[in-house]
């Protein structure tokens, strides 16, 4: 009964339902549909679900559905596998596959040569748009899917790209040089997929070509794959700033407790200076209880303000919108809308503080906010732009910096302004 | 000299050069390209820099604008103007595609009506793969670019949509019937970006046919588009949780103020919460000046821990990956993270407390962190669903309820454990 209502489902949600499922319904629903368990149903499937999946099948078994499919999706297939599973994978295939996803292999993760597939179409430069057709009517083992025929030189460097729907309005006898375009986006095998997904952003493209060091052509990278990669790498940021890692449900508990514990313990440490901020105040505070009361909405508002600001320059870093050419301009930016920001908060706060306590912790509390929301400003451009100039990923570590530097400030100002203005201590 | 140095770039990097520059900057570098200052220019800026700059030009100019671009772009261009500015530009532009364009604007915005071209190609069924050709070679007025050929019934309903590879592959007698996929992607008009979003991603489409309310094609949506509309909705979460509104760079000051103040007056109320539960403890905090070093430390533990939790529950169901069905296993997953982390730290405050200040604090200030952190874990899953069930966006409003509960609860947590312990009060 299973198999008959999962039949008719497309394999992208074949696999969304295992997903869905716990771990071991999800072994028994995969047995129950073997048959409908293709390589396309695995390559869908979330990196940690496939990996449980797979772990579970025999090595031949798991070659078998490799040499299914294109050679990135052959590639995802098996490189988080342990490296004794891995190769004995790679031993059931045959030489020609092994050799191409060995090579894969060789690249670092998330760059342009894991990620590429090698079936592309490549002709050379003297074709006709005429002789094009024949050859690909001719040909059986075209890609399964190819949006771009490449045109390369005698030493397969690519010199031009041309769309299918150029070649299909264009009469026969029209050579394909007068067709193609030159100026197409190389791709060169090292590139961070970061980059890649920003330049097919950029230039709306569908396929590129991608090269190797030598500028010859080695693969092709196409947009279904990269639309995931893009969506990946703008969601990250949210994730990485909260300190939860790699935050995908379907992480073993393991692996999110020990991403999220070390910021928690980073956290705690932060923590900790603001402590010793207060500690060093602890006389006031016994003599006037009202402090202990408001401190923490000073801290807490000059968080959020920088977690605002933050966020803002993440992302802008994130899209190559913040470069070294406009970060006086938006940090001015930024200091403007905390400043505006902070004059609002303050008389709020200040108001309210002046007719429940007193008009001088009125004064007192709202002069802190003001410093604390300015300093976040500033903070939430800068440690963010600094962690990017020295080649750090600013979505990872800026939230603790930012963090320890409103709570340190809100504390301090708040505190420090109550005893020189006599309020205390 | 500028006009040199700009000619050679594409479209998209005069753009981006555009974007960097500063507002006065800006209109003297266009005003030296004018010529360069084409369509795709314009359409690819940056929303509030295309504002900007389309504001200083005649409507006649913009109409002339308009026109050059695919329906899509040339919505773009004026969707956000103001109406008198829109009516004026609608008023120069020819009855034909004025007519268009008013549909366009009918839908509301994020929809595919809105976002969608009307430029496509469609065509009988009973046509051969030869005949597709031939009509293609003749025709002048073809999309500039296209990725797939859609083939309708008399009606102009969809009945199947055929990739252009299909097409160059197949001799010329078959019927296109027998190329084309039947089983297609249909985007109804009133569909939002973001599930338009989804399926783009999870069905690798490269383009999909719109369909109005009669299931009769009328546009078709192509992922050169769909990734910056990715691109956009993961990113923004990240931004919404923070408070920044939509945290663009080149949003005005005025609109990014005024997106973010209301946040912070929101945080402002929910940290007023925590003052009034600290009030509640002002004898115990007298007495012993301890609690009020250390009770930040237990919020802002409870804060990170909550503010990870709710990333990962925000971020899965923006992908749906958190539905109804695994709602209780997240819960449950997400909980037993909590309780491994709240262990660690707790251990490490408490024992630290423990030498410096008391054994019993040590053990009070251990169990509000526990307390805290499993609440955070709690809350970080619950609010962001309920949100979801409810029908809200769950990365908007989610950041101040689960703050202000971790707040509470450790504030509340650690002076209660305190007091009833014996400690103070
Ligand atoms: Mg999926
Ligand atoms: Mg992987
Ligand atoms: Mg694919
Ligand atoms: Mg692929
Ligand atoms: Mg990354
Ligand atoms: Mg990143
Ligand atoms: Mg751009
Ligand atoms: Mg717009
Ligand atoms: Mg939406
Ligand atoms: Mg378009
Ligand atoms: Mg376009
Ligand atoms: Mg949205
Ligand atoms: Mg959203």
């Amino acid at each position: 009964r299973a198999y008959d209502l999962v039949e008719p489902l497309h394999p992208a949600d074949i696999a969304d339902l295992l997903e869905l499922l716990q771990p071991e319904q999800r072994h028994l629903l995969a047995a129950a549909i073997t048959d409908l368990m293709s390589g396309e149903v695995i390559s869908e499937l979330n990196d940690y679900v496939r990996d449980d999946m797979i772990e579970s099948l025999p090595a031949s078994a798991v070659a078998g559905i490799a040499e299914q499919l294109d050679t990135d999706d052959a590639v995802q297939l098996i490189e988080d596998l342990d490296p004794r599973d891995q190769r004995a994978i790679l031993a059931e295939l045959d030489p020609e596959n092994r050799a191409v996803i060995e090579n894969a292999l060789s690249y670092p993760e998330e760059t342009a040569g894991r990620l590429m597939q090698r079936e592309l179409v490549a002709v050379p430069e003297h074709l006709k748009v005429g002789d094009l057709i024949d050859f690909m009517r001719d040909q059986d083992d075209l890609p399964t899917e190819f949006w771009e025929v490449f045109i390369v030189d005698h030493r397969h460097r690519p010199v031009g790209a041309c769309q299918l729907s150029w070649i299909l309005r264009t009469p026969r006898h029209i050579p394909l040089t007068d067709v193609m375009q030159r100026d197409q986006t190389l791709i060169p095998v090292g590139m961070d997929q970061e980059e890649v997904a920003l330049r097919f952003q950029k230039y709306a493209l569908i396929s590129a070509a991608v090269v190797d060091e030598g500028g010859r052509l080695v693969g092709q990278l196409t947009v279904d794959d990269i639309v995931h990669i893009i969506s990946e790498e703008a969601g990250e940021d949210a994730l990485l700033m909260s300190g939860a890692g790699e935050g995908d449900i379907n992480e073993p508990i393991r692996d999110a407790y020990s991403a999220r514990v070390r910021w928690l313990i980073a956290n705690l440490g932060t923590a900790l200076v603001a402590s010793l901020i207060i500690a060093a105040f602890g006389a006031a505070i016994e003599q006037l209880v009202a402090l202990a009361i408001l401190m923490p909405v000073v801290a807490s508002i000059g968080g959020n303000a920088g977690t605002q600001t933050m966020a803002v320059s993440v992302r802008a870093l994130a899209t190559n919108q913040l470069t070294k050419s406009n970060t006086r301009r938006i940090l001015w930016r930024e200091m403007r809308v905390a400043m505006l920001n902070g004059v609002t908060v303050a008389a709020l706060i200040g108001i309210a503080t002046a007719v429940i306590f007193s008009p001088m912790l009125g004064l007192v509390i709202a002069t802190a906010v003001v410093i604390n929301i300015c300093t976040a400003g500033l903070a939430g451009v800068a440690v963010p732009v600094l962690f990017d100039r020295v080649g750090q990923d600013p979505a990872v570590a800026s939230s603790v910096f930012v963090t320890m530097i409103t709570d340190s400030m809100g504390f301090f100002a708040f505190l420090g302004l109550a005893v020189a203005c006599g309020l205390a201590g």
